[in-house]
């Protein structure tokens, strides 16, 4: 089938890739000029027959809004948006009602996979109605890993972003453990195989996972993360997950906590533990002065 | 090879099964008259030809202490125990220096996989003298999982039980993670299909693993976990890692955070939240009475 | 001076005998017949020489809300609304932006002091312009302790409430360390007199406080809090203390983790926890089964 | 009554100052010549007329213990040792012992109150025999502040220090509390007067305590903390808190986290963030290479 593509950076880049290589046509529009098939989503439209199907693949946010409404000025009764974009899953149901009114479907589409996915194939995770996925099911079927798993309908509008987004709450706690396992096993004088030990989890062991795998392809280049500074990023996703636990009454000790390492990895100091060395100065005459 | 297997109950029947399978002897003694090839530890002793190699696979504590005292007393120069319970690490080289005063040999043993390890072999962490470790190497490797992974000489005395209990405590970290994304998406309106969510994660997705994997079965079985309660036991590595954690001012939010609430999973009423309740009621004038 | 002051609850009717004992005329509405000086917004407006001042204190959400533009529609340009609820900041400004339309000016007060405020007088927090605190203090004078105390004009329309926010989101820090302290004190075999410790350190101890005060008294009555249950409610405050640190990317380990043991507190059975449960059953053979 | 006082530093100094103003007699050494009455041990037991009694009020861990050994070998039947020092609870019963066989009396006792305590009273948490509580009662009372609180005779010998360990554990988490909300407050665009919101608090709101009026007045010298370094030493109480929370399977997130927080804050990079770093790079191509 057809799809038109938008956005064709590391992620939309490899999906493109990906769905050519099932024998599906991609149509692709990018900002940089030399990755695209087309100059403007005007021709982007054009190129495709109705009923269209065409996949955002850009920045959350901003970005994915204006395109989505560019698209919604450009498509017709029966064509069919879905952003594969980090979007928030509360503004999903606001763009489907929006297109609705113009008879345009809309879904959402959590990815995973990374810069793995073009061979692995990636995980999807949708939210919209059972209609508008069966019309997109070749592209998902390009896209997804072979075999049983890798996709899922999660339910209406906005149940793929919420799913992408928990799974990347439990993404950051499984990060933090194997982080905190490491720096442990660093510190301890028992043990002098660091490397060895997360390489010979990768089979066998309880803590089996493909974030092993890739922790111990970084151990391999750099045995003591060296090169590297405890400084990480979060995404909104990480974000969200938090606010959600918040607003349901969830008790999310180890996501919450994860985000929060996060946070500290990015400040200079930490004020917080400056007011902590006030408070030990004035009651008990200690400090460290800067 | 021969080897002397003590304890054959879940973990260590099923090992012996394995050793057999690759192709070595192995006389098992277990406290169950049904299960073991020998009544008494001297009989074992007995059969085994010198230089000997017995694995001890009993519970932790007590038992593992006496049992490997006893061996110490049957046992002669040159012969070799394996401890591959869950012992703590700083039992290790007190054990080994009593050996040593008798010529024995000694050496650690973390062992994980589960019920799932006769199948897809053992992961294994070991500490001890290289020469030890070279004497059971055809025990390790039949245990071991096929291929390059599931096996490591961590370091001397003492390091394969400091591994493994790091390990573990990845694990509690890890497997709240799941726990609290499961919880996240059950109490969601977003998401209709939960079990579906964790069932597509297993390929493509960056929270692959084997865990997943076992949890994905255990909500084919069970979709909505109502047949089990929210109780979970800790083993003495959760709490040790955060020993250690606090021994080496290491941060472990999340392992710790993971094991407080195997903790709070055990407590019918919370005496914390008591005192949190008091306290809003004299304030406020709120409380629940009991 | 005159202030119309609406809710004339356990709070709100005991800031008006404060404030009437400072020798301020206080025309009080409530929804309960009894309590009140006037049957009606309009006849309270109405009792009120204009420029007029009115408190509202009634409980945050829906109700804060519609009084206010009620009110918004009986007062008169020159007029002024206080909010003492405990509203989220968030709608502090649209609420001055609104009634600014007509010439009304709005403030927002957070109030802290619990039952014991009409004694001790209460902590004002508050947000809005010079002018208007400043044509409000005698009010503020009347509430606030004696003392240098217990008043801060927090900055503009908003800082009132958020000032409140924060405080409250200290205070469940503050419970939940006393809270912690009290368990593991019960929980060892090393103190006798659980209660008498926490009575000692009522003077001269680092951890001094009116919570402490209120915890002893607590102790007092029921010295191993057998009457209460571990249930705690939460406010918005401390979800939206949370919901702030997310926003900001601060780390809240602290006020975070007070805030999910609260939600914990009020589940019958933990979710998660039965996601722990099947996880080591499937690996392990552990579970306790429903 | 006479006392023998060892260890004349920031505490003990202003300690035996407070006694001799309650008109007690104090023996002082310690180890810099300009501070002492006595030049040696033996000199300050020769002084002191049976049945003597002595404080020790030395650094914990092995100056305290080998002080105690030093005077188990120079006291007699009869006399008396109560130690000040922040010496582990589990230290106690064994000094107890050894003393005991030769007669010789032993309590511990818990002192908190900083460098104000001279002039307010200490908090004194005293574990040991009633016998000697009441023999050494005439020195309490000069320690502790006027009033009825700032004493507990909380259990046998171990039970003051224990006392005094949950005492800094509850400590750390309110200090960690405030020291959020701070972080909040600052952070926010919401609040101008953010050292003036701390100040108002002292009186009338329920976060009122000791350790917000230390706040307030380093914030008064300092008001955005410029001069201090996001760095906070632990002391062995912290640590000694978890690891009873893990020996006891009480869940203390709170103290614990704040422990954590101090360990984060003596790292110049963090090793777990590292890995985090790593982990983000592998699956996504994102890092920050130092």
């Amino acid at each position: 089938m057809q799809l038109g593509l938008i956005g064709l950076g590391r992620m939309g880049g490899n999906m493109a890739d990906r769905i050519r290589a099932a024998g599906h046509e991609v149509v692709g529009f990018d900002h940089h000029p030399d990755k695209r098939d087309v100059g403007s989503l005007a021709e982007l439209v054009e190129k495709l027959a109705a009923p269209r199907v065409v996949w955002t693949m850009v920045p959350a946010g901003e970005i994915t809004e204006s395109t989505i409404d560019q698209l919604g000025e450009l498509l017709s009764d029966g064509d069919l948006i879905i952003d594969g974009g980090n979007s928030k899953f509360t503004d999903d149901q606001p763009r489907a009602d929006r297109l609705a009114a113009k008879g345009i479907g809309y879904m959402d589409c959590g990815v995973s996979g990374g810069i793995w996915g073009s061979q692995n194939g990636y995980a999807l995770m949708v939210g919209g109605d059972a209609k508008n996925v069966a019309k997109a099911m070749p592209i998902f079927e390009a896209l997804k890993p072979a075999g049983e798993f890798g996709f899922v309908h999660a339910g209406p509008v906005g149940a793929g972003h919420y799913t992408k987004m928990v799974h990347n709450g439990i993404e950051y706690g499984m990060m933090q453990a194997f982080a905190e396992g490491w720096e442990l096993l660093e510190a301890s004088e028992y043990v002098d195989n660091v490397p060895g030990a997360f390489k010979s989890w990768r089979e066998g062991s309880v803590v089996k996972s493909w974030l092993l795998d890739l922790f111990d392809r970084a151990l391999d280049g750099d045995p003591e993360l060296a090169k590297l500074k405890g400084y990480a990023e979060d995404t909104g996703e990480g974000r969200w997950t938090v606010d959600e636990a918040v607003r349901l009454a969830v008790p999310l000790h180890v996501i919450a906590a994860s985000l929060f390492t996060r946070f500290e990895s990015r400040q200079p100091d930490s004020p917080a533990m400056k007011a902590v060395a006030a408070l030990r100065q004035q009651f008990g005459g200690h400090a460290v002065i800067s």
